[in-house]
C-alpha cells in the first residue's frame, strides 16, 4: 500500500459557488458536490499514515496534521498551499480529486514522539500534542524555523500523562486569542494510575499547568470514559442562572407552578388524584396524600426556595420515585397507587439541619 | 425545655445476660428488652442538645459526644462511668432508665467551634470535629489535661471546608491504630466553592493533610450529593481481581462463556435466537446475527481478554443497548427483534487503536 493518507480540504467559498452554479445534485434535500465535477473545490494534501487530528493554529496561518502512524507532526503552510493550487503544483490526482505536492505545502516535520494525534495552542508560539502511543503530551515551537535546523530542538518539553492520551484541550485553545494557562489531557485509559479497585478501572482527565517552560501537572479528575473532544473556555464567558426566578419575564410560567402553602391543594376527579405541592426549608405542603388503591396520582412539585443550591428532592422509595428539584423549579411525576399501605415521602437532597424532619405520607387504602 | 438531651449507653454483656434470663420479648423472632425491666443494661448519659456523632478514641477510654446546638463537645471517661454505674452515681432516672450524674462521668467539655457533629482521630493523641454551622474541621487534643486550664488551648488548629461538612473520616480513623495521615471532608453542600454552573451546583468532597501541626488542604472531588459516613482504610487490606480468571477453582462457571471464536455459535430454536458471542482486540464473533422481526434474541458475550482494565463494551443504539463486560466476564442481554433493518453493534469500552474498526451488524428481516 501507500507510505501516505491525505487531508482532503474543501474550499468552502468555491463550494458554495459550485452549488450556486448548480453543479450540485440533491440528495434528501441536501445538495451534493462531486469534487471531480467542480474543479477548485477539493484538494488532497499527503499526510503520514492514520491521520487523525487536523488543527488550525491561532493566526490561522499553520495547519498541523498528525498520522498516528508516524513519529512527527507535519506544519503545512496555508499560504503554500494557496500558491499550490493557484500553480496546479500537483503531484497525483485521485477520483479526479488534485493532490498537491508535499514538498511544496509541507513547512516542517517535526519530531514529536510515538503516535501524535490531536494538537492544541497557548497562543504565544507553542503547540501542545498529544501522544497516543508514548502516552505523552509535547509541547513545541510554531514556525518560523532556522534554516536547516535540526528539528528536534524545536520539541522544547514533553510530560507523561496516564494512559493512551486521544485529545486534549487548551483554554480558549480552538480561538484565536488562547489563553496559554491551562491545558487538560483527555486520557482514554489510566494504566498504572489508580490502585486496585477491580476490574473495572476508573479513567482520569489530568489538568497541566502550561504557563512555564516546563509542563506541570495539578490534578486528576475521574471522567467517564471515554473522553473525546473537548472545548475548555473562560468561565465569564457564561452567565447561567443560578435559581429559576419566581417572576422571569423571559421564561414562560409553568401553569402547575404555585408559591405558598396557601396554594397548595388535592383535587380528585375520579380515580385520579391530583396534587399541587410546594417545598421550603423543612416541610412539603400539603404532607399527606390520601388515595385508594388503583388511582391515578399526579405530583406538581415546586421548589419555592430562590437561594442558590437549595435543591429539594422528593422520593417515596417503595414506589421508585426520586425528583430532584431546583430551585423555583416545578416538577411532574405521576403513578398509580398500587400497593396499599402508608409510604413516607421525604426530602433526598440535603436542604438544611433540619432536611431529615422534610417529610410527609402518602396513604393508599387496600 | 430540658437543656440536655441524652446519650443511650447499652451494656451488651448484661443485655446478653437478661436475654438468656428470659427477660426479652419476641416480636418477629426478635428478643427486645425493655430495660426499666432489666436494671444494668441501659443508662443515660446527659448531653448538649441535638447530638449528633458518639465516637470512642483509639485507646477506648474517650467517648466524645457532641450536641449541635452548643459550641463544644464534650469529652466521657468510660472509667469514670463504669465508677458511676458502680456507684448508682445517677442525677435522675426517665422511663426507668437512670441517668448518670453529668459532672461525674464528663472529663472536659472541649470549645472546638459551632455545630460540632462527628469526631475522628489519628493516633497521636489528636481528634478532629466536623463544624456543620461553622464549615470547618477542628483539631483538639484527648485527654490528659492541667488542672484548671483554658480549654482553648487545647483546640490546636482549624482548617474551613466548604460547605456545611456532616461527617468526615480520617484513614483507619475508626480502629484502634489509626493511619494518621489523611482526613476526608465530607461536605454536605458547597457553597462558595464552585463556579456558577447553573441552579444544580455539584458537591464535593476534600481531602486533608493531618500529618503536620498545621491541617492543609490537598484535594477536591466531587462526590454525589450527599455524602455521608465513610471508612478509608488503607490499600493493601484489599486484594480484589484484576480479571475474572478464564480458570478460577473459586469461581464457579457460566454456562454460557466461551473463549476463543471456534466456540461461537448462534442458534436458532423457533422464534428465539440465541448467540454466544466472544469480544477480544478488536472484533466480535460472530459479527453477523440475523433475525426475523419479532424474535427473541439472546446475546451471551464473553470479554475473553485476561489482560487488566481490557473492557469491551456491546452496544446496539436503536435498541437501547449498552453492556460494558470486564475481562473474563459474561454477561446477557435479551431483546426482542421489534424493529426491521440493519443495525451495527460496536464496542463501546475504549480498548486499543483499533477500537473503532471493533464492531458487527444486526439484520432483522420484515
Amino acid at each position: 500500500q501507500k507510505d501516505k493518507d491525505y487531508i482532503l480540504m474543501v474550499d468552502w467559498r468555491e463550494a458554495e459557488k459550485a452549488v450556486k452554479a448548480g453543479k450540485a445534485k440533491r440528495y434528501s434535500g441536501i445538495p451534493v458536490i462531486d469534487p471531480a465535477k467542480a474543479p477548485g473545490v477539493a484538494f488532497f494534501m499527503p499526510l503520514a499514515k492514520s491521520p487523525h487530528g487536523v488543527d488550525v493554529s491561532p493566526s490561522g496561518r499553520w495547519i498541523i496534521g498528525s498520522g498516528k502512524l508516524s513519529p512527527t507532526t507535519t506544519v503545512f503552510d496555508i499560504e503554500k498551499v494557496k500558491k499550490a493550487i493557484r500553480e496546479k503544483d500537483y503531484e497525483d490526482t485521485i477520483d479526479g480529486i488534485p493532490v498537491l505536492t508535499y514538498t511544496s505545502v509541507r513547512e516542517a516535520e517535526i519530531p514529536v514522539g510515538l503516535g501524535p494525534l490531536h494538537t492544541q495552542f497557548d497562543g504565544r508560539g507553542y503547540a501542545y500534542t498529544s501522544l497516543f502511543v508514548e502516552s505523552a503530551v509535547a509541547k513545541w515551537k510554531l514556525p518560523p524555523y532556522d534554516e536547516g535546523a535540526d528539528m528536534n530542538q524545536y520539541v522544547v518539553d514533553k510530560i507523561p500523562v496516564a494512559y493512551n492520551i486521544g485529545h486534549l484541550v487548551t483554554a480558549e485553545g480552538d480561538s484565536r486569542e488562547p489563553d496559554g494557562n491551562y491545558l487538560v489531557a483527555l486520557n482514554k485509559l489510566s494504566k498504572g494510575r489508580h490502585l486496585n479497585v477491580g476490574p473495572s478501572i476508573p479513567e482520569s482527565a489530568q489538568l497541566i499547568d502550561i504557563t512555564g517552560d516546563k509542563m506541570k501537572l495539578l490534578y486528576d479528575a475521574f471522567t467517564e470514559p471515554e473522553p473525546h473532544y473537548a472545548v475548555m473556555i473562560k468561565a465569564d464567558k457564561l452567565n447561567p442562572i443560578e435559581v429559576y426566578k419566581k417572576d422571569d419575564p423571559e421564561r414562560p410560567k409553568n401553569p402547575d407552578a404555585i408559591w405558598s402553602a396557601d396554594e397548595a391543594k388535592i383535587v380528585r376527579r375520579g380515580r385520579t388524584v391530583e396534587v399541587w405541592m410546594m417545598a421550603v426549608r423543612t416541610f412539603f405542603a400539603p404532607d399527606v396524600i390520601r388515595a385508594n388503591k388503583g388511582d391515578k396520582v399526579i405530583v406538581h412539585l415546586t421548589n419555592i426556595e430562590q437561594t442558590r443550591d437549595e435543591l429539594h428532592g422528593f422520593a417515596i422509595n417503595d414506589y421508585n420515585i426520586n425528583l430532584v428539584v431546583d430551585p423555583g423549579e416545578t416538577k411532574t411525576v405521576t403513578f398509580k397507587a398500587k400497593k396499599p399501605g402508608v409510604y413516607a415521602f421525604y426530602c433526598t437532597n440535603f436542604c438544611s439541619a433540619l432536611h431529615q424532619e422534610m417529610q410527609g405520607y402518602l396513604l393508599v387504602k387496600p
